[in-house]
């Protein structure tokens, strides 16, 4: 028998792979935080230092959220029922204005993250200010995470150069840390000049780094683009080099059928985001349109604030069902292609795919043991269908990043859930002072 | 110090009053199964047989389900991503042709109803067969429903005399009980001629039963009958009299402006039942459009197997932030008008207004505790935001029905979960042999 450190023993595992496989009562070999077997149970091949039983449980991996801003998780509910740009100039603003100080963002990251992993989201793509602070809340908790400050110019005081120089003091930091990594993030055509993003280009190019950037998230960005620059939105945006990058554009609700064309030839990719596109009014992203140029479309919770939950299988259902009613069509995005674009597409969309995304052997053991013995999900006749369709989040019973078991029991493993709360309720009476 | 049966302690307790009261921190005084006192913790009005720690939780009322079939628990997941027609046609039609026995009714309709416990359903409006059997199942969980056989033309074998003697029966049978209240269901204007539908109409004016029937849920029907009958579906059915009644109408897709003009000098209402029409593709009810027209639109999870789970909440979550979309205005349906969608708005859609949907003295002890103490429910600023944006059906702890608990501490009182769960595995194999 062959040594391994871990053994996820009698899961139905709900692969991912090329060919969608479900792996009835298998099990899974863990060494070094990575998957390096899989195999019928009772096969007994190896030994492991640790047993861990997922007899009837379905074994997926990790939920990937393509755009979040952790630190909003404090603002859930602050302001609702209204129009993004005065959410935006009258509340948040004004609220981050006083609020973000170094301590803010990490304790309201580490509960953002706390949220996630017990929602099984074992990576999300963030993009707010003080990024060391969100990557050691991330750590911390266990889960992975890219970190990217937002560049937004007004706040640019001392210019793009020193802005670079401390993001790679950051990558530089967070160099050996696995679960942190980093991308550069212009914040949206509307808060950068045509300078600034011609600059972030540039640079972008020369490191390596992936782009995170808001795009076409409003008709009315959409309309001011075309007033400043004559051109839509993503056309622009192609010109000035972004078209040669690694981007990941979060919202994409109104791009059109040629920057769709335009995009198509890139590596980038659009995260939806479902329930905060709607919950501002926003629109619908094309996502039918999207899929049919091959552009990759994860999804993403957007911060708490629009949302106001980082619930991405919730958010999953939802898209699913919505996007055959938009295209009038029942057929389209059938229940594992749908939960692809939590898994594998959202891994290969930030870069990933070839180490997370999907369970197979080499990648990382990055996995979800969700129970489906509640009457919500019985009977049973299609996981995928259950797992899209009929499901919720508190079905997730353990989550592993890397390997290690981050939620064992619906609970969490590193952080105490009553410190999270105790200092939740501390900064709802100080944000309570400022509305 | 008066007497009562119970009380429920320390609560805050959302009212759903006519002006939305939310009551910090009050107690609530219970006998003969209604409300018979609100009053702040701590005055000691009153002794209790029982006492009911609500501290820390929100109570609401129970939530009400406007158009359900309960005894499609058992196909949920049976067949995905496909339209209206071909899903009816070649799979629920012919299943329930094999399957449709008492007991299926009777073990799926307990399934059901226990789900929809959990999730904080307090009464349902149930169509479907043997409706007896749904009674029962309804009246051992501890469920208040409102059944109705659904008229068939094709399987009206002995006509609608015979039928309606039988419904006689049937809710003579359930008159002392006071979980029971039947309607009468000619189930659609394509499965019924419109003699019959005329026939209906003519019995119900005499019997003043609720009408509950389908109406404009895809786009064909409307197709149809205008073909058909030179009408739009309201239309006909108002002109066949059905403008007279109380009609509960499920679906309401496709209705026009002038349908609606129609509709709103009548005592109806429209069941919005958003994830089964965004999973069959048949569209976007008009809510907005209702509710200008001051037509009551309650919320309905549908069956099953075209939503697929019973969660009314997070169908009041999808529904608030998608119709805000659909109308291009965020500031559409603030969240205590949509909470209202499914209390009070539902209990006087379906013509228990002066009973049912809010906490105030003399209504029925139908109620939930909530509990916000989680992560995804906290810091909390507003109690209507977090309700219908950030929480979820797991949230809920204990339900009142008629000043019973039917769920405490998450747990169903009066069934056992893993009778159910055999049951359903027993089922389950059934249906696959008819796959």
């Amino acid at each position: 028998m062959k040594q391994c450190d871990l053994i996820i023993s009698d899961g139905d595992i709900v692969s991912m792979d090329s060919s969608f496989r479900i792996l009835e009562s298998h099990d899974l070999a863990i060494s070094g935080g990575k998957i390096i077997d899989i195999y019928p149970t009772g096969s007994k091949k190896y030994r492991a230092k640790e047993d861990w039983d997922a007899s009837g449980c379905f074994v997926t991996p990790g939920m990937i959220n393509a755009h979040s801003h952790l630190p909003m998780t404090y603002l859930r509910g602050v302001a609702d029922d209204m129009p993004l740009y005065k959410w935006l100039s009258e509340y948040i603003w004004s609220l981050e204005a006083k609020l973000l100080a170094p301590d803010f963002v990490y304790d309201a990251s580490l509960h953002g993250a706390a949220e996630m992993l017990l929602n099984g989201i074992t990576l999300t793509n963030d993009m707010y200010f003080h990024i060391d602070k969100i990557a050691d809340a991330c750590t911390e908790a266990g889960m992975r995470v890219i970190v990217s400050e937002a560049i937004i110019e007004a706040q640019l005081k001392d210019g793009l150069g020193h802005f670079i120089k401390r993001q790679e003091a950051i990558a530089e930091r967070y160099k050996a840390e696995e679960l942190v990594d980093i991308a550069l993030a212009p914040h949206a055509i509307y808060t950068c000049s045509r300078d600034l993003l011609k600059e972030c280009a540039a640079i972008t190019a020369k490191k390596g780094w992936m782009i995170h950037t808001h795009l076409s998230e409003t008709r009315q960005e959409v309309e001011n683009c075309l007033k400043e620059h004559g051109k839509t939105p993503y056309q622009y945006l192609h010109e000035l080099g972004f078209g040669e990058l690694h981007c990941l554009f979060a919202h994409g609700v109104h791009l059109s059928e040629s920057e769709l064309e335009l995009m198509a030839s890139t590596r980038s990719a659009v995260a939806i985001c479902t329930d905060s596109n709607l919950k501002l009014a926003s629109g619908f992203a094309p996502l039918k349109a999207l899929r049919q140029h091959g552009i990759l479309s994860p999804l993403g919770t957007d911060g708490v604030s629009s949302n106001n939950d980082l619930d991405l299988l919730a958010e999953l259902s939802t898209t699913a069902k919505l996007h055959k009613a938009i295209n009038e069509d029942p057929e389209f995005l059938s229940a594992q292609e749908a939960f692809a674009l939590v898994t594998i597409d959202a891994a290969r969309a930030l870069g990933k795919g070839d180490t997370l995304g999907s369970l197979e052997i080499g990648k990382a053991a990055d996995l979800l043991l969700i129970d489906p013995y509640e009457l919500n999900s019985q009977p049973l006749y299609n996981i995928y269908s259950h797992l899209v369709y009929a499901m919720n989040s508190r079905q997730i019973r353990d989550v592993f990043v890397a390997g290690k078991a981050v939620v064992q029991d619906k609970s969490l493993v590193n952080i105490y859930d009553d410190e999270l709360m105790k200092k939740a309720f501390h900064y709802e009476g100080m944000v309570e002072r400022f509305l």
